[in-house]
């Protein structure tokens, strides 16, 4: 009884995936669905993201967290549109999700929208919400075996951000095994090694996020 | 319809986990349930707790992966039995994967079992495994805030490993704001700062673990 249910739900999702990428595309919206661990650094990517190109784009952010506003009063703080989704006990965010948010924002002449996904490599990767490119961030402190142990995300992604490089002396990680396993899932993975502290590394980011941006304009 | 297929679900869960809990029981076995993020030290615990702890208990490990025997290689490599589970896609492991993997142990004259589950704050700790404590691991580069992100982990735990102390240096991360939320949570939390690395606070919890494994003597 578990596999058609179970089949149902992602196809129900996949329905109301389908309608937002016709919104995001009608409206000239670029959607990335930020994807990591508890803790990599999704927010604080966002956090310089956010204020680093707020002159070029008009920028919003939909945070998902089982529980508390924190993520959404930090991005906010940047003078972004934010709005919270508190899933409860919640692993991932939907579509439906996604879609209930929206209509919380301004979506006029919004350049970028970012989906800030529940702290989890697993569950959200099946759920697609619309976006036009899932960005998986691995922070070094993790482990550079991460994505040979969680395959589907970097399967999925367009690109991986190595995040926290300012720690990178004082841990076991070898950015050259991370990229080596990620590739062999994914040949075309894009690979940033950034430190959201530091700010290294983030202006190949941002020249990334400039590009994917020109292909969606209006 | 969603509903009550996930509650029949956590139903029959729970069922093998109170058969579990008697076998456990009735075999004097400590059985702890290691829950963390990706990436947070599970596994570099484990091997230090063996390699330590090798000449006082028998004992044994449980690895869930979504894919590779990578953990079981390393912990098996400390002398220990060690089974993998590879659950696929699955974000967690639940009662009938840990009762498959016991038939693949000696259990005779076991004093500790380990099970150590999916990189994950959220799913595991919905499915009881028939442990008799849940032991959270959180690492001090993912941020304070986690205890109040993910809450249920740290309700349901007996244990909070506080790893990684060795980058504390190099981090924002207050011990004690992670201590007070965590322990809002859940008063009889018992909190052990460690490092994996350099062996600090191992000693702490290797006092717990002879505690633990007294109330369950044969």
């Amino acid at each position: 009884m578990e596999a058609p249910v179970i089949r149902n739900l992602l196809e129900a999702n996949d329905a109301i995936a389908r309608r937002l990428k016709e919104s995001f595309k009608a409206r000239g919206i670029l959607a990335l669905n930020l994807i990591s661990s508890p803790g990599a650094g999704k927010t604080s990517l966002l956090e310089r993201t956010l204020t680093d190109l707020k002159g070029e784009f008009v920028m919003a952010v939909i945070e998902g967290d089982l529980q508390t506003d924190n993520d959404a009063r930090r991005v906010a703080a940047t003078g972004a549109q934010a709005v919270q989704i508190n899933t409860g006990g919640g692993c991932h965010l939907d579509g439906a999700m996604v879609e209930q948010a929206l209509a919380e924002l301004t979506l006029d002449g919004l350049d970028i929208l970012f989906i800030e996904n529940v702290g989890n490599l697993v569950c959200p990767v099946e759920f697609d919400c619309g976006e036009d490119h899932k960005i998986a961030l691995l922070s070094v402190t993790e482990g550079d075996d991460k994505p040979e142990k969680y395959p589907l995300l970097f399967n999925l992604s367009t690109v991986m951000a190595l995040n926290k490089m300012d720690l990178l002396p004082y841990v076991d990680f070898s950015v050259e095994t991370a990229i080596r396993f990620a590739s062999r899932l994914n040949k075309s993975l894009v690979t940033f090694p950034v430190s959201c502290r530091s700010g290294e590394g983030l202006d190949a980011w941002y020249s990334w996020l400039r590009e994917a941006r020109k292909v969606k304009e209006r």
